[in-house]
């Protein structure tokens, strides 16, 4: 799998591969400043939550060197300006503030910095950031595998795999540790309608690793099951709040009830960066209202006539209590979650 | 709204609205040959049970002309091998076999007419067979919208509109009645992937008609109902069995689950022809698995990697106990549905 996040130490640059033209095109999206980091948040170059965080992580780093360009007096209000920016691009997602707030912690603690100091920490610590969620990726690929059997077809809604992250995924985390265990495990990616995260992404980086995928509508997922042809669900999330509501791409929830009708276990697979102990419950998650071309238009074909409106939505809040696990780089939480959670942030 | 399907008498053709390419453009289809019909029905150029019911009747003139024109001597034969064409060109919605028997048997009534009286005799009834589904849509409409409340919002999934019959509609019907009644409805069409029919034709035909729809994202269904926005589910059916297992497009089983979590009553509304009470559940009602195409590609844009497999089962079936009602042209049928159906085909 190609590493789709990189830093550029010769374009002093954050470049990413544009997911937007995926599967058919490998382009490259570079960020020199804050403004290229917000709109490749915004229009989605990158996306997945954990994806999102290590690019906020270098956007902090880009915001401190373009600060440092500008050579304006008070660096630090205009540094913080700019930090505010990145945090607030899209609003979903808790990875995105705390990976904005850990690199503001690490400058708090370090008030004697200045501004060239901060900008040679800042990258170091971005470059940690990246490795670590590779690392984390891979921990909850090792907690997840024992969950996924020889010969089962896993269903996954959106993508939560290595493009959602610095690498190796959330959701599809224990279905590579799975395989790389001997299992035979076949994968069904929703294509995970507006933005088809499951058909252009997910679909391409499994067939890319050689891990069997086939490509279902969102609207197959009862029949798929009906039929057996499903044995789990594991979908990554965007925000998990401390009750164990979690927050993931649109969609989720219902195949969280379908799950539940035919017996299928339903897990979520995050990083614990993922849980918001300050969000009480899912209700509280603020769910983003996206630009309606992406329900009107796929590429250049307009699907729908002018002048009608549409809804988008990007998440939905699947309740707990249709979820039969979370898995974490600490292992696997299960019900009753508020405990569970608390356990893990005390 | 335009009428979808016409006679020429001039072209001595079906002319047929293409409904491959709304709502961008209103390109005619015409349909000289069995070959045409049955082309015109597997690419769906013509969708939508009872649309295909009525094109099926002209179809089986169109036949009879083909068998006249070519002179051939077992002219009876040649004709029942065209009609068996006809009646095999899609296979779930039993309306296609059901105007094919319907003419049969109109034709085995009458032995003793020569080829040209029965091509003149089948025109004719063919515009009978239009024509009664205009005034079965209209039954239904009357007999369903007292289900529907002043400010109500409907969510439908495909297109059950007069695009999917002679004119009017089935799932539709009783949303225009209670329009025409003065109440306020809106209208939430699901996309319907991967086809589209309803960001493309429900969409369309509403809006020209001046009902108010907004389009989501099949994936929304759940988000939606869990917001309050949706009082009523309406959709149509492609078959239903004798208990009253429905078949409808591929994704409308789920929209019911989700619709019985959020206690939203869920309608089915068709013709007593779309009954079959020779299927005796939806277990035994044939899933047509469509072309790859359909999921892979959106107009000219490729959404998912080359070589990765898909799905495309064009219908699920929602179990009778999603159902809290069946609204035909000779009113609405309750559970036990088994009863209801046997008391109706007495």
């Amino acid at each position: 799998m190609t590493e789709h996040i990189q830093f550029s130490p010769e374009k002093d640059a954050l470049v990413l591969l544009d997911q937007r033209y995926l599967p058919t095109r490998e382009e490259w999206f570079v960020c020199k400043t804050v403004a290229d980091i917000c709109e490749a948040l915004v229009v989605m170059v990158v996306r997945g939550a954990p994806a999102i965080g290590v690019t906020a992580a270098y956007g902090c780093y880009l915001a401190a060197r373009e600060v440092q360009a500008s050579g304006v007096a008070d660096w630090k209000g205009a540094l913080s300006a700019k930090l505010e920016q990145v945090a607030s691009a899209r609003p979903t997602a808790v990875n995105l503030r705390w990976a904005v707030r850990l690199m503001q912690g690490e400058w708090n603690k370090r008030p004697e910095f200045s501004l060239d100091d901060l900008c040679a920490f800042w990258l170091q610590k971005a470059k940690t950031v990246h490795a670590e969620d590779i690392a984390t990726c891979m921990a909850i690929g090792a907690a997840g595998a024992d969950l996924i059997d020889d010969g089962d077809t896993v269903l996954t809604h959106c993508n939560a795999g290595a493009l959602a992250t610095a690498g190796y995924g959330t959701a599809l985390a224990p279905i590579r540790a799975a395989v790389a265990q001997g299992k035979k495990v076949r994968v069904i990616a929703d294509e995970t309608r507006p933005f088809l995260q499951g058909a252009r992404l997910t679909a391409y980086e499994l067939h890319k690793d050689g891990i069997p995928v086939t490509v279902a509508c969102d609207n197959a997922c009862a029949l798929l099951m009906q039929r057996g042809l499903v044995q789990k669900v594991i979908v990554g999330a965007d925000r998990i709040a401390a009750n164990g509501d979690a927050a993931n791409k649109i969609g989720t929830f219902g195949v969280a009830l379908i799950a539940k009708e035919f017996g299928v276990p339903f897990y979520v697979a995050a990083p614990v960066s993922t849980i918001d102990p300050e969000t009480a419950d899912g209700s509280l998650i603020p769910i983003e209202d996206r630009t309606p071309r992406e329900v009107t238009h796929v590429g250049q074909t307009q699907i729908t006539p002018d002048g009608v409106p549409v809804y988008n939505f990007a998440f939905d809040v699947t309740p707990n209590r249709l979820i039969r696990g979370i898995i974490t780089e600490r292992g696997v939480l299960a019900a009753p979650y508020t405990e569970a959670i608390a356990k893990l942030f005390k």
